[in-house]
């Protein structure tokens, strides 16, 4: 290790920091997922000073460790068994933009807002939204998605073609810029959501859209869960090209209230959002309106304005915030599963429940056009009686998705804190599967180990 | 191999063939890729039958290799080195539909046509269309795609999840019915177009779509390749959902009239086909008239009625027997390239440009939304300097698409026919990772040897 930090130093110079802070910084993420720092932390600029890095790591059979935006939910960055972080947040080079393809190649330190700003006056976006500034080369490796997915997809249907520096330092390029190919395996699909582990990614090309010419925002109360989740079952079915359908249950909605001094009714609600031409997303709306009307939901209140849209969706996305300051002194821990939507209303049902037997704090929100939805939990993890109700509810949670055909994680990742699960969900026999790939990749398990599978 | 042979002989009794005329039509497509029999053909009925097939070849060796219809184009079934061929077509349930969910799971057998017959009554149905009645598995073996992708994808985007016996004789089911999920590699993804070579596919779960309420489709002409392409970038920019968007140039518009009796002007032409609700298939057949129009193109001439409609996409998708009806006595032989759109007119010009130089007969008709396009060669192979023209052209063809980044095949597959060009557009790192998959999934190489990498 000593001989590895002193090779990487030599290239990197004060770019390579074994200061305490930054180490602590690179080791733990926002959750309370246990942190380990890293022996050093190397803030890259170059997919060559990544290969220049992994080649000296490999020799020495030392852990390297991708670090983007410290954004990740699941222990992602954290290195248990010491090593090499490599922070990419100094790669931030827009590297093209190619309006006529809608597609962006960029580094992979570059986040999702400065990749918008800078497409703004062009015309174009690109949609996935999870919530936090993260970096395209994180969002990447988690397989993230949030509120947009529903209509625009998740990384695995956005990342066209990725750079990245396997164990044995070799420089794969997973495809060109064709949209579409059948040219081998999915070298591409593979990276989306290995979480650093099969290779460190340095470059990422992704699709972008036309922003639309309008966008037409709204919330929409309904009696009960079922009734919403109903309703997210026909827009989908009747094809209603939804951009975002979130829900926020009754203790979101309070929270909501108090914090960001709105005024909605506290019952289950529905945030929507439609894309398109003003013809279209007037009639999108009033479709959807009138679905919730049958459903005894309503009344829809939309608005198409910029400032009325912003407000809704800050309050939406300051909903940790909101429930976190209901909470003074507890930790948040968020939860991640999805099933499919014909399960959803039950599966938030029976979660709903569970708190309540537990007399556990749990707001929901969801995004449910997808299925997934997060229980943020709140917990005072001194409280050894509390704690242990938070890690049952967790366990029943998971195995409850699971059971319904759903996932432990709709977006977040497994990181550490889910490879317990991957069994169940994938069977012993689709793990094994993942080991073969990971063996094969990289045979001295230096790429952020033990994560994901074990070896 | 007798003795593999007499096991699964065992197994199956009067479902294991060894007639040579069995073993000739599974061992040669409709393409001029040259033939190799299996030395048996196994009829199976379940995924536990294929996973004793498997168990008995992985003990002596021997190959195994998947066919669902004997439509794929790149000899994917052939035998170079014998072995058993595992024919689904018999494993044809369709094992649930989720309407609800909008997903359903079906044996790899069937066909989309017969799924598309079992959803009608549902409201629902399957987009990928790949003209010829394939099957799930192979189509999602191959990555099949077609005139939809544009709007809803292709089979990367479309399978939700697989089940796949392994070359150890281990079933895996690579994902559960979530629409998304963060839970380790993607599995799916991984088979989707491994072309059998990582596993033989069993099962298909695969994403469906309400019927569109309404379907608007017509022709367009224009005064060039490049203005109709043109046409093509504008409304995919705006954003405008085109379910379908088809060029043919002036040679199959030629064919078309002569085969189809119908009366197009002979110039590059336009099919476009779009879904929605009818004010909103209005409004998008209004903006595309309105583009092609500031183009120099037009009239845009647009069919709501179900007749009209399925007369045009008929002539469409006879485009083959069209121009083959034209070059009596002579070998068809398709490519498949595919480039980003910003250079599909220059990659068509120039193509055209080195058809006319080498006075070949080569009609094309391309799926432009996604950039991919076949020139359909004809060639009477006993005229040896006619073929070596072909093969310089087909050459040239693949070496141009991909120094314009894009590929040697946007939706027929590596095959065994390119093989060779898979470093060229991976580059020698991206092979070795496959090659290295490969190895850790298929030890013994038993999995449809000799296609996609060789070991």
């Amino acid at each position: 290790m000593t001989q590895a930090i002193a090779e990487i130093k030599a290239m990197l110079g004060d770019r390579l920091s074994t200061a305490e802070a930054v180490r602590e910084q690179h080791g733990k993420d926002q959750t309370w997922a246990p942190g380990a720092p890293p022996d050093a932390v190397a803030f890259v600029r170059t997919t060559e000073e990544v290969q220049g890095i992994v080649s000296i790591c490999s020799s020495y059979e030392t852990p390297v460790i991708a670090f983007g935006t410290g954004t990740s939910l699941e222990g992602h960055f954290t290195a248990p068994f010491g090593g090499i972080s490599v922070d990419v947040s100094a790669m931030n080079a827009i590297i093209e933009v190619n309006a006529e393809d809608l597609d962006a190649r960029v580094q992979a330190g570059v986040t999702r807002k400065a990749l918008n700003i800078h497409l703004r006056d062009k015309g174009l976006f690109f949609p996935i939204d999870p919530g936090a500034d993260a970096s395209l080369g994180g969002m990447a490796a988690t397989r993230a998605s949030g509120t947009n997915a529903v209509r625009y997809g998740t990384m695995r249907e956005n990342v066209l073609s990725l750079t990245a520096v396997m164990a044995n330092g070799e420089v794969v390029r997973t495809a060109k810029r064709a949209r579409k190919s059948s040219a081998g395996y999915d070298l591409t699909r593979l990276l989306v959501g290995s979480e650093g582990t099969l290779g460190i990614i340095t470059e990422v090309g992704v699709r972008l859209y036309g922003i639309p010419e309008s966008i037409a925002a709204g919330v929409c109360p309904f009696p009960s869960v079922d009734a919403a989740c109903q309703a997210v079952i026909q827009t989908i079915q009747l094809g209603i090209p939804v951009a975002r359908i979130e829900l926020v249950d009754e203790e979101h909605v309070k929270a909501f209230n108090a914090y960001s001094k709105i005024d909605l009714k506290v019952v289950p609600t529905l945030f929507v959002e439609f894309h398109g031409t003003p013809a279209g997303t007037e009639e999108q709306s009033g479709l959807f309106g009138s679905i919730a009307e049958e459903l005894g939901g309503g009344p829809f209140t939309w608005a198409t304005k910029e400032e009325d849209r912003q407000r809704l969706w800050q309050a939406r996305h300051d909903a940790f915030w909101a429930t976190k300051s209901l909470m003074p002194g507890k930790e948040a821990f968020a939860t991640d599963v999805c099933v499919p939507i014909s399960r959803l209303a039950e599966c938030v049902n029976e979660t709903r429940a569970d708190l309540a037997a537990n007399g556990l704090y749990g707001p929901i929100v969801g995004h449910v056009g997808d299925g997934n939805f997060h229980v943020v939990l709140y917990c005072d993890r001194s409280d050894a009686a509390e704690l242990a109700r938070v890690k049952g509810f967790y366990e029943r949670l998971i195995k409850r998705a699971i059971a319904m055909e759903g996932t432990s994680t709709g977006e977040h990742g497994v990181g550490s804190g889910k490879m317990r699960f991957l069994e169940l969900e994938h069977g012993v026999e689709g793990v094994a599967m993942m080991r073969r790939i990971k063996q094969a990749l990289d045979p001295k398990n230096i790429l952020n180990p033990g994560k994901i599978v074990a070896l």
